[in-house]
């Protein structure tokens, strides 16, 4: 942290932030410059509280210069994260498809879309059994029942299952039928399922918030990791700009800064981020082009029957031109970042 | 909801598209334009899901016509609807101030600072038990012990008191102990809580999230009455944009399009929004200048000790201050809206 | 600026960033930290370009620690530019209304406005002559012929007159008819424009662009000074964010905040921020009361005739209310920034 | 467009809504829906001004139907536009790179990045002669000198040349030097430079504004059409959000947007979208997989030592690699949109 002075701050004013400082156990170091003075907060363990120096007379502006995460950080921990789910690695030098309907409708409609994605190249099966709809009135999902039909697709398909979980009651229940846990845009603050969730015995994919920054979204997966859960995916799935034309605003650069700063997987989630089917296969190609090491990319076989979200599911037909082509640009860029 | 199909659409398209509309039993109703065909689709008691038009052949566009919402509307209930909370009425014609710390920190401190509030003219006393953290570090809030020493303030004070609830299972101990339970920004989509509180016997305050629309809010809102609680106060409190010279960015334009569009009241959050103490007030005069029915601020006596948020809080002479001018916009405002 | 180093940064990368400041005539000073170093750049005279360095090895992060502008800044210059204009004078404690139509139709129009303004009891009397449309099939103003009429409209009625000017080439045909020269939105960062209003003898008013930061415009409008003009009004008009519910949101905010960085008056058009006229009173009265220094308001005697911008146009009787009570509201707020 | 009225609104008012439309000479075609009436606006010929009947009693929403832009349009000219420039096609079936230094420093700095970029793949030279900068204080470009150097570098290198023009006095000198005459962001919506470079005899490259939605950038170019110029290509750069890790965010689903509703070529400039060296490849890939028609690209033999935005130049290297990377994503893409 930084404190930066007013050109008109006095020798008193100086003293008292260097005096605040080291009231709180920190190491003050002030540091005269051409026409004003800053002073540099040093022997923190971990970030410096703002708060109360922010308000001090003299006091112009407070800079952070380290980062708030940690556990979570490449500078903990240099290799990258290599996730085992059954017999996957999700991770550095792998390309992680995961793939399925918005919605658990039945189990017909569910083994029939897990056929098919397994078929076009999938690793994965995606498929909501609580729903998070902005409306009351809209389908919520089919609940446990929906847990169970996943359950039967991974038996019979042999592909593992990802499924969101929406509160800290439904985490138990999740937990036992899947594979990995879904923590969904709209909850990742919410911090009482952060720590149940970083309790947790199977492997947790984060999205990111629609308005987060990269930091906030790290400091979510830090919630995780300090309750105890090591095995955490990111998930970019656009943020909300002033753009209409795509429902979110797909965020690429948070990739490499993501792969810069942390030691995490990060996927993208297309679909979401596009809200229109035409947008999701140039995007899906633009994300792994970008490094992602994988993508999570809805698909039915009947959109326009679709519970939810259909207009943005691809045909199984697309889904299998996705996956012949994301394959080829992934063997283009993997060795190349 | 309008559907406008492509100029080259053929008629087997458009037809498809009416067959589509009739068979989830609306009307549809083609209006054939001077270069292209609209569709109407009539007779629906709710929204319309858009899902399996959009991706039909021929259709270039969706376009929604009518609102989701329609118990929060004020096309439902065209009176405006006004709290009573003890012997407090919010909404209509009254300007209701909450204010206190971020959070709760001791006794000592939360009465000392609800004295001073109540003084200056303040209704509610408001202060943090359970704290939203960006980090999983930083102090996370006294919990129960919190709710005790707020219900002490009431005792002594005569002040209604609000705080947050964060989960599901606080729900039950945060309706004991206070007078109006906060949903926080973080938690505006956390549909399981706001199912939980619209089951409780407590008004509830409903911040908008950081990235919310209106019409976001309204549905987040109608989850609130459509679980049967009558009696939500809407909190603007700031949306995230590129500015960075303050936290957040007040969208007091949201104020005179609530009170258009539904019949609830609605206060604004200036602290959060500004992050700085030095904009808290501007932006409190402005947001009762532009009609709000009140404000939540935050206050405390020793700022430079807050445990959070310290540097958005005003001294206690600053809110008194503030108090004065706000009653005076308000008698000026109140009846030429 | 701050260059701070990664943690695994090595003497030899410390010491070439060193190198490469001091070889640009800065004095480096490297601080270090707990577990990395910082290096600060003094001695600059004006803003450091961080260019060179951000790519060098073992750096982490620039930060930069003064604010890039200089005539503008309140450090440079302590107490308030109040700018006169005619009679009038614009700036600290003093409340100036600008109102008129978006664009000068005719002169019966024009005049038929002003007179209704004047009453009312604004200052200046706005009108475009050279209108930017988004739309090239547009109306795109009346050019000299709308400069004529607003000479006209000030001779008959004392109001000072303003228009925007949208090209170098037309810069000096409005100085000569008009008393304040108007930058509009779009063109805050035409350099050429800026630098040629710079040698105007006229004021100038200069919006905020659509997605400027503060600091931007204080750049631009450091560009006008640069070149020779102090006469700046700035006009803050509402920026681009993902709301719908409004054209754009206001920033109220930059109003505190330009205040303390700058010494030059800051007024307010609430009439393009919003788009829709329900919601102009409403924001006119929160900027005044966010101490604003004036507003700019369109009105229209006939908004449904008007050839632009007619939706957010004021009936003369809403604007006479309008007066009312900003005047008073300004006579709350004054004493009490 | 649609006019939507509100449910109560009565039959007097729709009368009037119907009469105004229809003095306007359109039709107007009265649709009565479950609850409310909506109105159709029919036989414009282009898009309809808002104004005059949005601020009408009754009237609840003002929905447009039908696109403002007309010559830029798929449905106008269904073919894609390819743009001949020396030996080269710019668009559909072709992958075209331009790269060069941000400014033009010295001829022999030209001249050493554009054998580099000649070698590596590049089609077209960039660099700036006229640089638009954020402060009056920082090099301002080398001016005719510049265009002088960019000439010489054609001459021997063989590659066609781009530059930006900033003001209608320029376009002269700058149509007289280079191949394609480039538009910024910030004059996206500078409409005399516009109308000027419409006239122009050389293509023009316009780049999105940095707020601009695409229908926005699409009347820009629109105004290029319509004064007669018809050889444009559109340049995506990256959009202002509230994203601070990447200098803008770059939007790739505006190319598959741009490619439905347009027939022009769009290229994507990463290094300003980046604003970071280390983003510009992965951004480059990921543009290339979104379909883009080419990209722009900053290389600098020496980027510790350039004049500007050096950080977010790469090494000749890096562009070698970059250049073989996004030709072998081309191939796979090219076939599949």
């Amino acid at each position: 942290m930084l404190v930066v002075m007013s050109k008109n701050a006095t020798e008193e004013q100086v003293n008292a932030v260097v005096n605040a400082i080291e009231a709180r156990g920190y190491e003050a170091r002030p540091i005269p410059g051409g026409d004003r003075v800053s002073i540099g907060i040093l022997r923190n363990e971990g970030p410096v509280d703002p708060s109360p120096i922010q308000g001090m007379a003299g006091v112009k502006d407070l800079i952070p210069v380290t980062r708030p995460y940690k556990l979570v950080s490449r500078e903990f921990k240099a290799e990258d994260t290599v996730i085992k789910v059954r017999d996957l690695e999700i991770g550095n030098g792998h390309l992680t498809i995961m793939a399925g309907p918005c919605a658990i409708e039945s189990e017909i409609q569910a083994m029939t879309i897990a056929k098919h994605v397994k078929k076009a190249g999938a690793h994965i099966f995606r498929g909501g059994a609580f729903k998070p709809r902005t409306s009351p009135y809209s389908f919520q999902g089919l609940g446990e029942e929906g847990l169970k039909i996943m359950a039967k697709v991974r038996e019979e398909t042999g592909l593992a299952v990802i499924t969101e979980v929406m509160d800290t009651e439904n985490v138990d229940i999740v937990e036992e039928y899947v594979d990995i846990i879904q923590i969904g845009t709209r909850n990742m603050q919410n911090f009482s399922l952060l720590r149940r969730a970083g309790h947790a015995k199977k492997p947790v994919m984060l999205k990111r918030g629609m308005s987060a920054t990269v930091e906030e979204w790290l400091m979510a997966a830090e919630y995780l990791m300090e309750a105890g859960n090591t095995d955490i995916i990111l998930c970019e799935r656009g943020v909300r700009t002033f753009v209409k034309h795509s429902r979110n605003t797909l965020d690429l650069s948070a990739i490499p800064v993501v792969l810069r700063e942390s030691h995490l997987p990060i996927i993208v989630d297309p679909s979401h981020a596009a809200g229109f089917r035409d947008q999701v296969i140039p995007l899906s190609r633009a994300a792994v082009a970008a490094s992602a090491h994988g993508l999570m990319v809805e698909v039915h076989h009947e959109p326009d029957k679709a519970m939810s979200d259909g207009s943005q599911s691809l045909y199984p037909e697309q889904f299998e031109n996705l996956c012949r082509q994301v394959k080829a640009i992934f063997d283009i860029t993997k060795n190349n970042f």
